[in-house]
């Protein structure tokens, strides 16, 4: 066995995640050594404001003020520190310490989706020439283990998709939608007061946060370098609360999905939102809960369940990754598994097929003056891009427009495209038709 | 990085997970090697029948005739093999070949719940004490990764419970009872056809193999020794299909649970039909497909959800044992992680409640003459007992004897156990009262 018998962690950045990682730290530490057989020492706490956390009690006592520092650089340059945490956050601050803290030698853990779906190939080629392991599990679904699971536990399967609710404020306003009919504007103003949704949303009811997260699992399940830019993105403050109502009368639930799927040599991946049939686990997946499907040749499909955010289970997958790397170092193992999950050398780049060339099960929405032969007219046009109806609804009259529903087969989202934009230029037509895949 | 550049395999045992494990190593080998940067090569294969495997096409070539032997010893003894892959299943001959591999310094990858839950404490001990590897991930669970959830995942965590569907065979039959409202025997019959259930389906109707499992995931989820004897079991050849049908109109569906509690500083630890809400995702695991829900005091809950058994999902399972192992060979690590997921000096003997010391909420069918004054004198001898009745429910009159059905608040067992047993005695209650446990 080797030598040394205590890691040290360097913490950058001490906010609500790097407040969990300092109590799960500390409050289960002899738990931790139980299982590791060695001490896993919280050496500094570097943050801007400091305030907070010297509030912080742990078992009756507070933190060491020796322990914490308003210069990050002083944790990145301790040579006592194995392991750098960094739970800053943005793309700025904490690349620059990311990228000196490998310089360093430093083996790295993050939780920074957004850092790593935009300069992510750069730090891991750094990574690697460094010879340092950097781990990400917090970065994609909280707690669960989606990371290792795709890495390590499917190893052997050629994976097929990965379909995810990703993103909890997402998920919680959409619940709030559909469960207690709350407006858009309402369930987001509910979950800024909850703490689940910040100030600016936008990272997250657009879909943002959850391509960032998506890039970073096509990487790991087709072995290709992290890739942002073709993901195709829809988020969900432009639904309408008649659409959710709508789905559930048909025995469906939209949630916001994160979908990346083999399609030949290619790939499908986008994030809009999209109705789930109520048999479906993951339509039953409610309030700040994430949940992950995965299929592969050998396991077929699987699902990991939990909570994809919050204090305690973040710091939990945070924890996993420095018990990771930390065994490494305890047991003398280096470059034991490859950062992005496929050997270097193996990393191809895959080509994101753009939304147009996808297939897929569609609901539309209609709304159209109450005239006799509009029913006619739409579905003339639908039929003439070969797009199959599997059910239509037409409600009643509550104004002079009205709301005509329909259900497809599959159909190609090229020829969907056109024949909406020639309903919508039909001169009964009066709004601009609503379309939600259907999974 | 090491001067090994291949990994070789021996598997005993080619039936149908052995069978799995040849398929996925040959068919995936490229993207094997893509993931983990060295051949993982299958040397030889034992079985006392080798026809199967001569008959085994892979990508239009059959398996070459000299990897094949009938004789074990030879595999454990060939000083190339790294792995040892043992499929043969059962106590004796697996044991023994598995103690002398240990013997002979090779890793080991099992899939044998039965013979770790009783002789896996003396296993792990050899396998400790000659530096070897032991992975049983398809142990339990299949193809999901509950081990490695378990042993890494959640190190850090305090773990309250482990609650899970754990049996495919009696998954599948109850959901047959339950969904196409066949007998027992004939979902059995069904089962034993689709090749589900064994010629002999003890182990798996009365629970046992289910509490194999259980006795692992105790093992690691609570830092104790293997320990199997005391475990409540029931299995599921005595329910009713009037019970599960009862249950479908309370709003609840029975699956075979196995059930892992912290209770104070001891555990309960149980398998027995359980009754659960809708609203739980367990009640929706259908068919053969598994889960299991984790509760920990860093993550929350947490639920892994896929097939616990079948040719490819268990040979990835055992897939993903190999790989860890390679990985640790590869890098030069040792003993990277205790098999038993605490330090060996950390592992303590606790406590297992014996049932009548649980707390249940709990569902009773009485039967009973439909005399005046039954009810009367079966509430009172609840109340008695301290039971409290959450709803019941008298089914109209078929024939001379009633059916009483009651949903109790918790109660304890001890107490339901004796009032069970005077209101079986009293004149007018002509059958055994039905006792089904809910969560």
């Amino acid at each position: 066995m080797s030598a040394i018998n205590q890691i040290n962690i360097g913490l950058l950045g001490c906010g609500t995640v790097g407040t969990g990682v300092v109590r799960l730290l500390l409050e289960n530490a002899k738990l931790i050594h139980d299982r590791v057989g060695a001490l896993i020492c919280l050496k500094k706490i570097a943050d801007i404001n400091l305030v907070p956390i010297k509030k912080l009690f742990i078992d009756g006592k507070p933190i060491n003020a020796e322990l914490m520092t308003q210069h990050a650089e002083e944790v990145v340059s301790d040579p006592d520190i194995h392991i750098i945490v960094e739970t800053i956050g943005g793309e700025t601050v904490a690349k620059d310490l990311i990228l000196s803290a490998i310089e360093k030698g430093k083996h790295i853990v993050t939780a920074n989706k957004a850092l790593l779906s935009s300069h992510g190939n750069t730090i891991i080629e750094k990574a690697n020439q460094r010879g340092v392991d950097l781990a990400y599990e917090a970065s994609v679904g909280g707690c669960m283990p989606i990371i290792k699971t795709i890495r390590e536990t499917l190893v052997s399967n050629h994976i097929h998709y990965v379909i995810g609710i990703l993103n909890g404020t997402c998920n919680y306003i959409l619940s709030k939608i559909t469960n207690d009919h709350l407006s858009f504007q309402d369930a987001l103003a509910e979950a800024q007061q909850m703490g689940y949704a910040e100030a600016d949303p936008t990272l997250d009811v657009e879909g943002i946060d959850t391509a960032h997260k998506l890039s970073i699992l096509m990487a790991l399940a087709f072995g290709m370098p992290i890739t942002f830019d073709p993901i195709y993105i829809e988020g969900i403050s432009k639904l309408s609360a008649l659409d959710i109502q709508l789905a559930e009368q048909f025995g469906y639930r939209i949630k916001l999905l994160a979908i990346a799927k083999k399609n030949g040599n290619a790939i499908e991946a986008r994030v809009h939102p999209t109705m789930i049939p109520f048999h479906n686990l993951l339509s039953n997946v409610n309030g700040s809960l994430n949940a992950m499907m995965i299929s592969g040749d050998a396991v077929g499909e699987m699902i990991l369940y939990g909570y994809g955010a919050g204090m305690m289970p973040t710091a939990s997958a945070i924890l996993s990754d420095i018990v990771d790397i930390a065994r490494n170092i305890l047991s003398g193992s280096k470059g034991r598994i490859p950062i992005l999950s496929y050997q270097n050398q193996a990393i191809k780049t895959i080509n994101v097929l753009p939304i147009e060339a996808i297939e897929s099960k569609y609901y539309f929405r209609f709304t159209a003056s109450d005239k006799p032969g509009v029913l006619h007219q739409i579905s003339g046009i639908l039929a003439k891009y070969q797009i199959s109806i599997e059910s239509v609804h037409q409600k009643g009259k509550d104004s002079d427009d009205v709301p005509i529903v329909m259900m497809t087969y599959k159909a190609k989202e090229k020829d969907v495209r056109q024949a909406l934009k020639e309903i919508q230029d039909l001169n009964v037509v009066t709004e601009t038709p609503i379309l939600i895949r259907v999974e």
